[in-house]
């Protein structure tokens, strides 16, 4: 290792992306992208934007696009912060509200990001593991935490919590900083935005990467109380006071003008979801109820590594996670229709082998 | 202050960037943008550039793009790493280097983002004042340091250090991280990045900001040994493992590809940087010695405040900086030959104004 790491470099586990391949042979259902492009809004913005604006600086604030954000959601601007993707705006969480003295805690199964974070900023850190039934259950995290993570709906298994629920733990803990993760809500999921003007310490963070077709731009949000993201406008004033840059700024606002196209392209994929479920059941291969545009989905007598591997050698590609918990599972994204259809037969052919194979 | 913030958030003192007028009735000479667009190769990527690739996750390690960085400086690929702004890449390799336990050493009068970083991360910092003639003397720096963090050319100042000097330092500390912000370098300051290659303790920074025109596209870069760029890498892999969109690695990449544009460019705002200090120098105006795309400027009598709230008044943004040595300074950006004949027709009338007020 080299002589000039610091301590936390040097202990540092960093966080595994799904893999982007570099040729386009395979059909990618591994890293929970949209298969429809971004509204129509956005190439406009590409096609009509003078060169000469990248010269400037862009807004630090991100006004516009804020103020887009915020209609959207009936909020106030100054309730809305952006970020370089959800994920920068969940680094500079964990940094503004956590130190070495506090604890969080997140479930056992969960967006693997969250202990990199800790590890990142030395916060320690508990998790809590999923039911049998792979929930959350609420009532067995501890008292004495400051943080409580929440990616609602959960990754890898797509399961989400309601309303109500979350609301239930915001009474019975209003000294403890409570995280929504909403990646994936847009897909059915109820969101907890609404509730951010009861309660002072609910965050909620977005990322524009999946129901808004932007992963390759790379804008997510947060929304919360004022006085709570003073906390995250300190650390990205300290950090990098542009972290999104002029193109990103334009189309992401582009996108949140275009709201007949978002719902659209949104219910297509849950559309297909449903009738991809709904193939796997008639196939008996086991699949988690999903709220999000992805499937946890177990092939019975298969291993998830041998599935990936499989559909891989078949040209889709699919997301295993190598955990005990998970090691039957592998986690699907929501293609086209097309797509569904080619990878349900796939999975098809694999338990017809599978279970002549064991016969012999 | 929130109940929630960290203990790191409760003593931030952010940065404060130079301002960004909402309306563009100013000639804006304050945050050392190029008066001149990226090169014309970067208008056909966003023209050109397929709505469908922004729905997909960026190419995490940015390859293309560091091959062509990695060409242009006649480097390994493997010793470029790239970041959202230089800023990002700085505050990487704060975290990525120096901990609690480390010291790390600075000019007094410096890019002002050096202490906020050290604060940020929670790293000890020295700064050693600049001599009477506003250049670094670097044998004034403490022998246990981790590292050294020189701007070159420095700033507000512009002037410029030789690649000469900075090897005796590498020689002589060869256990030091010398850190080389050369975010101005292109302007006509010698790079140190051939070094790169023969001592593994030099780490180079640069932005396309500056003399590419890519503010508003926020892409920065470091080059160094590659075992060195294994902490950046690490960091940024446990905090945001996708910091460039796609379109902003697509537009850097033709940057680079078009090295003619680059140098016409460079060499115009080095003209009229010339031809400024000209001016100035007939109007008895100070100024240093600039390699940089900037000209820290003191009009003798009138404070650097006034100087810059007169020039305001009259549609020109310049840069003052309210600290102890400064006062009596401003910071200028080189604009187009048309806006610094404006800003020296200004200029002259605040002197010829200054001193009928002053024989009254």
């Amino acid at each position: 290792m080299n002589r000039f790491f610091s301590e936390t470099t040097k202990r540092l586990t960093p966080y595994v992306p799904g893999e982007q391949p570099k040729t386009g042979h395979f059909i990618k259902l591994n890293t929970n992208e949209n298969p429809y492009p971004p509204t129509p809004g956005v190439e406009e913005i590409l096609r009509t934007i003078a060169p000469d604006v990248l010269r400037l600086y862009p807004d630090p604030v991100a006004l516009e696009l804020r103020q887009s954000i915020a209609k959207n959601y009936d909020v106030d601007t100054d309730s809305v912060f952006v970020g370089n993707g959800s994920d920068e705006v969940l680094a500079f969480l964990f940094q503004a509200f956590f130190g070495e003295n506090d604890i969080v805690a997140f479930p056992d199964i969960t967006y693997s990001f969250y202990p990199v974070y800790a590890g990142l900023y030395n916060i320690p850190f508990i998790t809590v593991p999923l039911t049998d039934l792979w929930t959350i259950d609420l009532s067995a995290y501890p008292e004495d935490i400051k943080g409580l993570i929440i990616a609602n709906p959960n990754a890898p298994t797509g399961i989400a919590m309601s309303a109500e629920k979350i609301e239930m733990v915001l009474k019975a803990r209003p000294d403890t900083l409570i995280v929504i993760d909403e990646a994936y809500a847009d897909f059915g999921a109820e969101s907890v935005i609404p509730l951010t003007k009861t309660y002072d310490h609910l965050l909620v963070v977005k990322t524009m990467s999946k129901s808004r077709s932007f992963a390759g731009m790379r804008v997510g949000y947060a929304i919360g109380n004022k006085e709570l993201l003073e906390g995250l406008i300190r650390v990205k004033d300290s950090f990098n006071s542009y972290p999104l840059d002029v193109v990103a700024q334009k189309a992401a606002n582009a996108s949140f003008l275009d709201k007949a196209y978002f719902i659209e392209t949104v219910n297509k994929v849950i559309e297909t979801r449903e009738r991809f479920i709904e193939s796997l059941c008639s196939l008996n291969i086991h699949s988690l109820p999903s709220k999000s545009n992805f499937v946890f989905v177990s092939v019975p007598g298969v291993p998830g590594k041998d599935v990936m591997d499989h559909l891989r050698s078949e040209g889709v590609l699919v997301r295993y996670f190598h955990m005990p918990r998970l090691m039957n599972w592998v986690r699907i994204t929501i293609g086209t229709d097309e797509d569904m259809i080619k990878l349900t037969e796939l999975l098809h052919r694999l338990t017809v082998n599978h279970n002549i194979h064991r016969e012999k």
